[in-house]
């Protein structure tokens, strides 16, 4: 349940996450027509940039469908190809996923917080939980953060996971010319 | 105080909430014209999907009537015959329900946060409330949650209540196919 | 700094409060053209209607110049001539409030949590602030709340007050006839 | 890493910050077309008024871009060329505002939350932090808020050096020429 051990984070080489309750805090503003918006982290989206400045590949799996999701993630450098919307069945797009680059599922770390996202979490090499996550998926996980969703659990994730490769290095250039 | 006896769980065939401080934590976000804009919680609105796709009756009774609030319910599989919008008087509209669905007051779970909820909470079956109700009507519920509103105790409720009658089982074909 | 005796509760007749950290968190949502949006409380705005409906009269001074804050306060029943927009001289728009409802300061209980409200606070018969006001403000108020500002700060003055005048009664028809 | 002696805090003739998790609480609302709206915090803001009402040079030095910026900033008194958007290296704009006051930049103060800062927080004559940035900024301010991004922090690091330097007076008269 702790940080798994550093050489298990070296095997890590992509990413892949949920949105709601992952990269948000599971808050959905609702618009009075239906429409949904979803407030991001800061730290938790330059922790995606620095991974994909990196050439990690990083994959969005979320059953959310609203454009905000979209846009957030393209600002990100996530490719759009790899922003599954609308997802019902999980570890079906993870294998998309994992196909597309060639990838093994022990070679991702995927965060999630409830049901749907169980089986995912046990199959990706680790499977990490904001501390808020349902109690479910807490004893599913390899690790549960001490971040909650939406305040640091992505943070947490990509960046000790970057460091353990001794790739979080932030290059003010580099990422001038891409962000 | 504490969660009902699994017995009296049983007994629960039907579900009935409030919305603000319930179903969000009380906050309304208001723009310029004084339109009315709510938060919810990805988990909490799982957890009525569940319940919905199980065939569990499901009634919002809230004062708000504000499309946005009309909308979200939709999307848990809510009928829009049980959204009571503006309602003044809750109990009334908590009898109308059960009679709808030849439900005994007893056989249904009722959420509330504050004065004009408390008739309910006391009629229905388990009156539960938010951890941050105000203490009038946490004196008066069946069972005080240890979550607060918008943040776990709609989830709390349901999900303690299916789980003690065997129907907390998440089926992905089947969500795929409803929402 | 804790509650008032009784008996100095008894003595308020009316009520008057800033809005930005005291009705709100404090926070406050812009938008590309510089619109600002505030977020409120139910439960704090249920106890201004009980208020309004009892007829003590209320008055809003603050800062922020909002339709936001207007359309808020009208719908808690306030009047629209006791909403002080864009006031940057605090102790004048109260004493003003004073005078149209013949009331003297030591009558109200005033509401603050910032510098422009420490002269108001003062001068009211209880300055009350909220748990997280700045320092000299908490120096300087009678009451400091339990409660932070837009969530139950108004709620806890209003609800003791008008409970120790015997006056914090929910009448449901009454309360369907205004709102 | 505590509040810097008031020896030092009497050095500082201007303030400069970064906006995402200092400002504000990092949180970026995303609405369907990719805007962001920010939520900033009242007393937070009337801190930096105080400091422009006094004379103070204040920068706004962020990555972000969106209007809501601009326009926050403008009404709090901020010269609009004081505002540095999008900022990819900003101690190069940290330079540039030293230059355009006359300033060294031990004679600064800077807040900062994340990496992109780290090199100016270094800089600075105090270099602050918000107590919920990240581990490796932490690790190189000077000053290590009490207070998170967006609630409190700013207002802190203003607050101290004006009293340090006799300079946080409120005037209601001259607030109200000036906002």
């Amino acid at each position: 349940m702790a940080v798994p051990d550093i050489s298990v984070l070296k095997r890590i080489k992509a990413f892949a996450f949920d949105v709601d309750g992952v990269m948000t805090d599971g808050g959905i503003l609702c618009d009075l027509e239906g429409q949904l918006y979803r407030t991001f982290d800061a730290k938790d989206g330059f922790a995606v940039r620095m991974a994909t400045m990196n050439g990690y590949p990083v994959a969005v799996i979320t059953g959310g469908r609203s454009g905000s999701i979209r846009e957030r993630f393209r600002s990100c450098g996530i490719k759009e190809d790899d922003v599954y919307l609308g997802s019902r069945d999980k570890i079906a797009d993870f294998n998309d996923f994992c196909r597309k680059y060639s990838l093994k599922p022990e070679e991702i770390m995927y965060f999630g917080d409830d049901l749907p996202d169980i089986e995912t979490i046990v199959a990706a090499g680790i499977g990490i939980c904001p501390s808020d996550a349902v109690q479910d998926v807490k004893d599913s996980a390899d690790w549960v953060s001490d971040y909650p969703g939406g305040k640091g659990c992505i943070r947490d994730g990509f960046e000790r996971t970057m460091k353990a490769a001794g790739r979080w290095v932030f290059d003010a250039c580099d990422y001038k010319k891409r962000f």
